[in-house]
């Protein structure tokens, strides 16, 4: 289900298999011997041009992280990022949320982020949200017991919605944040999109959502 | 309990026994022939000077409602209120949280309302928040499975702390809003200290907390 709207970016893709891993099913139980280490495997869920992976990955060398984007266009910025320096930490999947499960094996994800997601405003696309329940079944299947979701958006609705979602789902809220650039928050690394809105004095929302057992 | 700072206050109480029951303790499990009616009863825990109570009252005459406020010489502006006009359905109990359970006997509370309560912002003081896990215990057990806390505040960082505790105790958040006086609810019925600090241009949140059976 990926977006084929520019072909040259999957050809870059293509040509950098160690950054943007081929048949990603196929790894399914075995990412950490893609990493070639025991490290815990953080998933972002939505990297847009892949700041925040990117940056994160550089301030915990001894986490793998790996980022999902459906739009290929978009993630060839991450990408050729990725070309620019040395973070071997770092892999790339141009793929689908939903389909998260084929990617993963049960336990195999000790974190997952999700940064600035699409709001989805309409009541009747409340299924596309990232938050919605049937994502959480799925986060949950590849994550170990007690992981967490670590969540943030300037998206109010989207917030105030992702705050009810969890928590029926019986998760718990953690160091809840309703204004993150002027709250205690140290190592906060921003998106692109962070940036450009909180400059503007845009309010940033951000929680942990753990799941119970 | 009480704090007994104001004596006049405590006479003009024990004066108007038909809205400010005498020995409360022994109306548990009683309350609806307080009201002679078999309405539910709808708790607010620390009604300050009443606006709310008396509002509420208003608006549903067929809930019964029954304001807790710890502050003799606080309660005592409510019953003045009171006393000027003609509202049958509340009662007022200069009475201490705490001794929730016995006033009111299992499943007796359909609804409890906390609004603008004391932050108590320092770390060592988290267990007299009216929000903290031994008071939930206690609306537990006085409130009908299913039932709901509505809880507002304008104070974030109570705001965010209650987020977590009612999602630890493994509450569902519903109806969340990060700015209440510019989301869409109807009828809100405000507080004293609403109105003066929506009129600043605070934020006020709300939710309301809904227990798991």
């Amino acid at each position: 289900m990926r977006q084929r709207n520019k072909p040259w970016a999957e050809d870059m893709f293509a040509e950098n298999p160690e950054l943007v891993p081929t048949n990603p099913s196929e790894r399914k139980g075995k990412w950490n011997d893609v990493f070639n280490n025991s490290n815990p495997i953080h998933l972002e869920v939505g990297i847009g041009k892949g700041q925040f992976i990117i940056g994160m990955a550089k301030q915990n060398p001894d986490v793998n992280f790996v980022g999902l984007e459906l739009s290929s266009s978009v993630m060839v910025s991450a990408l050729e990022k990725l070309l620019e320096e040395d973070v071997p930490n770092v892999r790339l999947l141009n793929e689908n949320a939903q389909d998260l499960t084929t990617i993963f094996e049960e336990n195999e994800v000790s974190r997952i982020y999700l940064n600035f997601s699409d709001p989805w405003p309409k009541n009747r696309h409340e299924k596309r949200r990232l938050t919605y329940k049937t994502f959480l079944d799925l986060y949950r299947v590849v994550m170990k017991p007690n992981s967490e979701v670590h969540f943030k958006t300037d998206n109010q609705g989207l917030f105030e919605y992702s705050l009810h979602s969890f928590s029926a789902y019986g998760m718990t809220l953690n160091e809840v944040s309703l204004d993150l650039h002027r709250s205690e928050m140290e190592n906060n690394v921003m998106t692109e999109y962070e940036e450009k809105f909180s400059a503007k004095g845009s309010r940033i929302y951000r929680c942990e959502a753990q799941f119970r057992s």
